[in-house]
């Protein structure tokens, strides 16, 4: 049935499959969590940021889109989004790559009886770049594994990029987090100067606030196990030294922390904790107020079978939904992220808290947009004359 | 419900609105007729002739769309549109800027529960304008203020441009309509020259001919109740000297001119006559003979209530289309419009006209794309850029 | 009805058509096989060689993305299509081309009654070329002839390209099949040298083999007579010397090959065989042994009618799917083709034939797009600026 074996291949390890997915170090295929370590995570971020400051101007504009206008991508989305296409989409034409889209299987050959290897097959002859989102949580593993056959009988491949698959992994969404927490625990400020900075103010408040993501305690609220963005996420938190990441979700087993994600968080280094909700004690204090970053989620309806339909249909689910009152009560500096779309019906963020300091779901959709581009241009190998194109334009030189 | 009170400010009057949508005399958003005033009328006609005539040449076009290759553009059409939709991408593409389109929202993350706000808050992030229409008419109203709202708190925001929302307002649409008035009443023509021009041949038999919209007879011919083009056109016609506004429809409440447009019409300065075919004498003659210009409309029967339905099964709709018959008793030089598509069904301008010299209705396809153009190009700031450069290039130096 | 009368002029003979979709000896439009003569072919399997080898750098791109910045090209495509409708957007793009798209009459004015010739009439205000695909056969022919009424008078019109119109014709479909054909049959190889070629190997077990298209037998396997790709390939390849036919069909009278079409092909001076399996005896062979080429198709059973349902239940359908043991038997340098998709479900091809080195179904598809882009540039009149650059950049100057 399945003459390329893929099947063999997914059942093996993670750390098996992440060699495979790379070429001397460097990333071929975007398909996992895993397979971005701290070092590549903090290249991402510092080329993301270049690329923003860069296109301020509209001649720093041409130069990025100067870069790779030779190049075409497919985005291939079978699966609802606006947000993630829209953003990959953007990122292309910030390095002036020309996108097309396949999206309404309708429109497309499957119709006809085509597999969808054979679509992939198809794109990778006419596009130098695959993104795309699947129902299939295997799909863009599968489709890396054929593009890397390809290269061994010498014919033309292209990288995937998987923006999305089934409940299984978001990566470059995870990456989109962690981007914007790391601009956040900066607290740096437009005010700041050499002489002060907003980190000194918090450090009065706090006196044990460090910069940076290490040593901080996490909390994801809502619908924690079918959603592949918690799970991807705290993957790339495991990088970072002794996260707490505690989890607030109501107690049906599909929608908690599942036991093998649980262990895999644990053998990482991560301190789990469950709880039900944001007035649970930890440490002595309710999870609301202890707490340095907040990632609220969705509950994905869409996904209930009949039974937790059921079970929601009896629970108070306005616990999982924040109020003004509690994030007042949070840490002055804890920002609150949501992958968004929020469900405005469900209101697990109300527009009330759109306007507070701590809100930085806005400003995720932005980030995203950067850190794709910032993986584009990696991906396509540019990246290192962004860095170049920085530093001879941008920094202040050095007198010896 | 509300947090942002969007509901109180659009009950306000259009004209507390209108400078709340520009910044120093200058239009930040376009969402409504009201905003455009005769000045900025003839700039605009003014800067599409100058586009059409730079992009007749390689190096013209290559002049224009490096204008704007650093700007992206969301083309958010959630209502049925190829014209309006083709006709913005258009004039987007000319100027360099990149466009993506939401048509669909069974693709967005709207049916996972998202709000609309949240969505063009989200384009927002990606891309420097917006252009969008929807059923409901005050949705790009709302998403000015939006905008307008987060200029205030120092955020990221775009110029909103309303491409048709609901029954209400076709801006646009009225500035094309607009532009193919004023270029046909110019008279010119190939043949013109310095000695003779086609204007002086007209005054022969229509002594009183004058050039412009100045002083002329309008007709509004099917769906005027509830055709938002005929509304938004008739707002800019009373710009003009003493327009005299004839509305030919069926007896019907709901497609014939409002109480209140009536009454706006006329506090306007606009002699407005309503009767119920093109045979009904007027000023001693039928309409038909009298008119300076005529706009046809389709009766939009998707907006049809029950008691409408019933109501236009009984009436013969038939003197609502034209005849070539009817065409040749126009005068030699009265344009027909019509702001397409058609109904080829109901045959309210059947094909055999087509070719006749008065019809328009193709060629204002072609100028929308020019006009918007040219608005997108003062909305980005860069029209006098065109100014400067048709002046420099184009025309003949004037020796002092 | 149908006051420009295309009925009458669709039932001329087809090289009183041809004459009138061109000028002075060049295509003006392309909607039939019968329009392309062999010396056309040869002109574009060159220039898209050239396209192909100075597409291989960035700068290369680059100069290929400068022709034509300036045009913008609509893609109307009412019919599914993934691969066709890339393979022409990629084509448009390597030339620097703008692409739009209209797919779905759902989002599109034709729901409001429009006509479909107002809607190309629409197109063909705002773009400059149109590429369509249509259910109906007659309709891109139809879309000419309106071209070519306004160029009679004066207005503006543009190239029309048939991607595919009905059952009836796919001209650019056979375009690629014969470039890949071509390429074939050169038999060249990377280990091609002065001294040695891979023709002279071959040469040893074919005694009588030649290079090029010309005294071949080509085998067409599946669904003949629903199959728009074979009716217009055939038609080329009548263009060559001695060409044998054989057409390997159910016995289904559909499915096979027409009178009408056998009638044609055979006064074009093709030799024709029909046979039911690829074990008939032909010259005393069995097909499979004895051809230079198999073009397998798809049986299209969105096509059937309830009596071919019927009566396909009946057959044994696995004769029309090929085997690893049936390709071992082919001639060594026998290509396979496959317009594709293929029907994974059916399968006509089964995946463990791809690594074989007869394979040339994944070639195609980007065969495709280097002759669509040829096709597009002489469409445009810069195909000589392609083979002008290529002879100052790309050829070895002779020295005199």
């Amino acid at each position: 049935m399945d003459p390329y074996d893929y099947q063999a291949r997914m059942t093996r390890r993670p750390m098996v499959k992440v060699a495979e997915l790379q070429k001397e170090q460097r990333l071929k295929h975007v398909i996992f969590a895993d397979q971005i370590d701290r070092g590549l995570i903090e290249h991402l971020c510092g080329v993301a940021d270049m690329i923003r400051t860069i296109s301020k101007t509209k001649k720093g504009s041409l130069y990025l889109t100067d870069l790779l206008p030779h190049k075409r991508a497919m985005m291939y989305f079978t699966q609802p989004s606006t947000r993630t296409f829209l953003s990959f989409m953007a990122a292309c034409q910030i390095l002036g790559i020309t996108c097309n889209e396949v999206r309404d299987r309708n429109t497309s050959s499957e119709v006809k009886g085509e597999s969808p290897f054979d679509s992939i097959r198809m794109f990778s002859s006419y596009f130098d770049i695959i993104i795309m989102r699947s129902n299939e949580k295997t799909f863009a593993e599968g489709c890396a594994y054929l593009m890397n056959d390809l290269e061994s009988s010498g014919q033309r491949h292209v990288p995937i990029v998987n923006g999305g698959s089934g409940s299984e992994e978001h990566p470059t969404q995870a990456l989109l987090d962690i981007y914007t927490m790391t601009r956040t625990f900066q607290f740096s400020d437009p005010k700041d100067s050499l002489k002060w900075s907003r980190f000194d103010d918090l450090r009065k408040t706090y006196p044990g606030l460090t910069k940076g993501l290490d040593n901080k305690v996490y909390a994801f609220c809502g619908d924690i196990g079918r959603g592949r963005t918690v799970r991807s996420l705290c993957k790339l938190l495991t990088q970072y030294d002794d996260p707490t990441l505690i989890f607030i979700a109501p107690e049906i087993p599909s929608l908690r922390l599942s036991t093998e994600m649980r262990d895999s968080l644990t053998a990482a280094g991560a301190k789990v904790i469950e709880v039900s909700s944001f007035e649970d004690i930890v440490n002595g204090k309710p999870v609301i107020e202890m707490i340095d970053c907040l990632y609220m989620t969705r509950i994905q309806k869409e996904h209930n079978n009949p039974v937790d339909a059921e079970l929601l249909q009896t629970m108070d689910l306005s616990r999982y939904c924040l109020t003004l009152e509690l994030v007042n009560r949070m840490k002055q500096y804890a920002p609150i992220l949501h992958p968004f779309p929020r469900d405005s019906n469900f209101g697990e963020i109300p527009p009330e808290i759109d306007t507070n300091p701590r809100v930085m779901y806005f400003r995720q959709a932005r980030n995203g947009m950067w850190i794709r581009a910032a993986l584009i241009a990696y991906l396509f190998d540019v990246d290192s004359r962004i860095l170049n194109h920085f530093r001879d334009y941008y920094l202040n030189p050095i007198i010896v």
